[in-house]
C-alpha cells in the first residue's frame, strides 16, 4: 500500500507539473503572439514611411521642375509693358540723323530683349493668319463675318500676347469676325 | 524489486520530461529573442525612415525657397545688356521735337524696366561713394592713390553692376585707386 501510494504521488506530481508547464507554454505563446502583432504593426509603419519617401521624392521632383520651367513668369509679365512701350516709341517718326541713330539703337534694344525672352521660353502668341482661340486670344471687339472674312478669323491685333512655354502670360487682344 | 524498478522508471521519465521541457522552453526563448531582435531592427528602420522624411521636408522647403528667391536670375542676367543699350541709346543727342519725343519714350521704358527688375529683387550695385569691395566690384583699371583719392576708393564706374537679392548677377566694372 505504501508503495502504491508512492506511485500515486509520483503520478499526481507528474500531472501537476504538466499543468504548470501548459500554463507557462500558453503564456509564452501569448507573449509571442503579442510580439508578432507588434512586429507586423511596426513593419506596416515602416513600409508606409518608405512609400511616403518615394511619394515625396516624386512630388518634389515635379514641383522643382514646375518651378524651374515657369521661373521667369513674374519678371516676364512685368517686362511685357516694356516691350509695348519700346514698340510704341519706335512708331515715332524721326526727321534727322540723330533721331534715326536713336531709333536704330532702340530697335536693337527691342531685338535683344526679344531674344532674351525667347531664350527663357517666352514667345509672342501667333495672332496673324490663325483662327481665333479663346485660350490664346481675347476678343475686345467683333465685326460681322463676310465671305472674305469668315467667322472666327482675326481681323486685327490691338495688343500682342505672350506665352511662357505652354502657359499664357497675356492673351493677344484682337478684333475678331463673328 | 519490481516495485523499486517501477519507481525508478517514474523518476527516470520525470527527468526525461524535464529535459525535453527545458529544450522546448529554450527553443521558445530563442525564437522569442529572435523575434525581439527583428522587432528592434524593424523599429530602427522605421525611425530612420521617419527621420529621413523630416530631413526631406526641410531640404525641399529650403530648395523651394532658394528656387523662388533666385528664380529671376537667368532672365535678369540676359536683360542687363538691354539696360546697358537703353542707357547708351539715351546718350544720343537729339535736335528736334520728334527726336526728343522718342528719347522721352525711351527714358520711360528704361524707368519701367528698372522698376520691374527692382520688384523682382534686382538692384544696381552701389559703386559711387563706396569703398572698393572685390565681392561687388571688378577693378578693370587702377590709378595711383593720392591724399584726395585714398587707396580702394572707386574713381569711375565703367559698367554698372547688378545683384539679385544678395547674389551678384554682374559686378560693377570700376577704376580704383591703389
Amino acid at each position: 500500500m505504501a508503495e502504491k501510494n508512492k506511485h500515486d504521488d509520483a503520478e499526481l506530481n507528474e500531472e501537476m507539473d504538466q499543468e504548470i508547464e501548459t500554463t507557462i507554454e500558453e503564456n509564452e505563446i501569448s507573449e509571442f503572439d503579442q510580439l508578432t502583432a507588434e512586429f507586423n504593426e511596426m513593419e506596416d509603419k515602416f513600409l508606409r514611411a518608405r512609400a511616403e519617401i518615394a511619394n515625396m521624392q516624386n512630388r518634389n521632383k515635379n514641383e522643382r521642375e514646375q518651378l524651374v520651367k515657369y521661373r521667369s513668369q513674374d519678371l516676364a509679365k512685368k517686362i511685357l509693358p516694356v516691350i509695348d512701350n519700346l514698340e510704341r516709341a519706335l512708331a515715332t517718326e524721326v526727321n534727322d540723323d540723330q533721331g534715326a541713330s536713336l531709333k536704330k539703337g532702340v530697335e536693337m534694344v527691342l531685338e535683344s530683349l526679344t531674344v532674351a525672352l525667347k531664350e527663357e521660353g517666352i514667345t509672342e502668341i501667333p495672332a496673324v493668319d490663325v483662327v481665333f482661340d479663346p485660350n490664346l486670344h481675347q476678343a475686345v471687339q467683333t465685326i460681322p463675318a463676310t465671305d472674305d472674312v469668315p467667322t472666327d478669323s482675326i481681323v486685327e491685333v490691338l495688343q500682342k500676347g505672350y506665352q511662357l512655354h505652354d502657359r499664357v502670360l497675356r492673351p493677344a487682344m484682337v478684333i475678331v469676325a463673328q
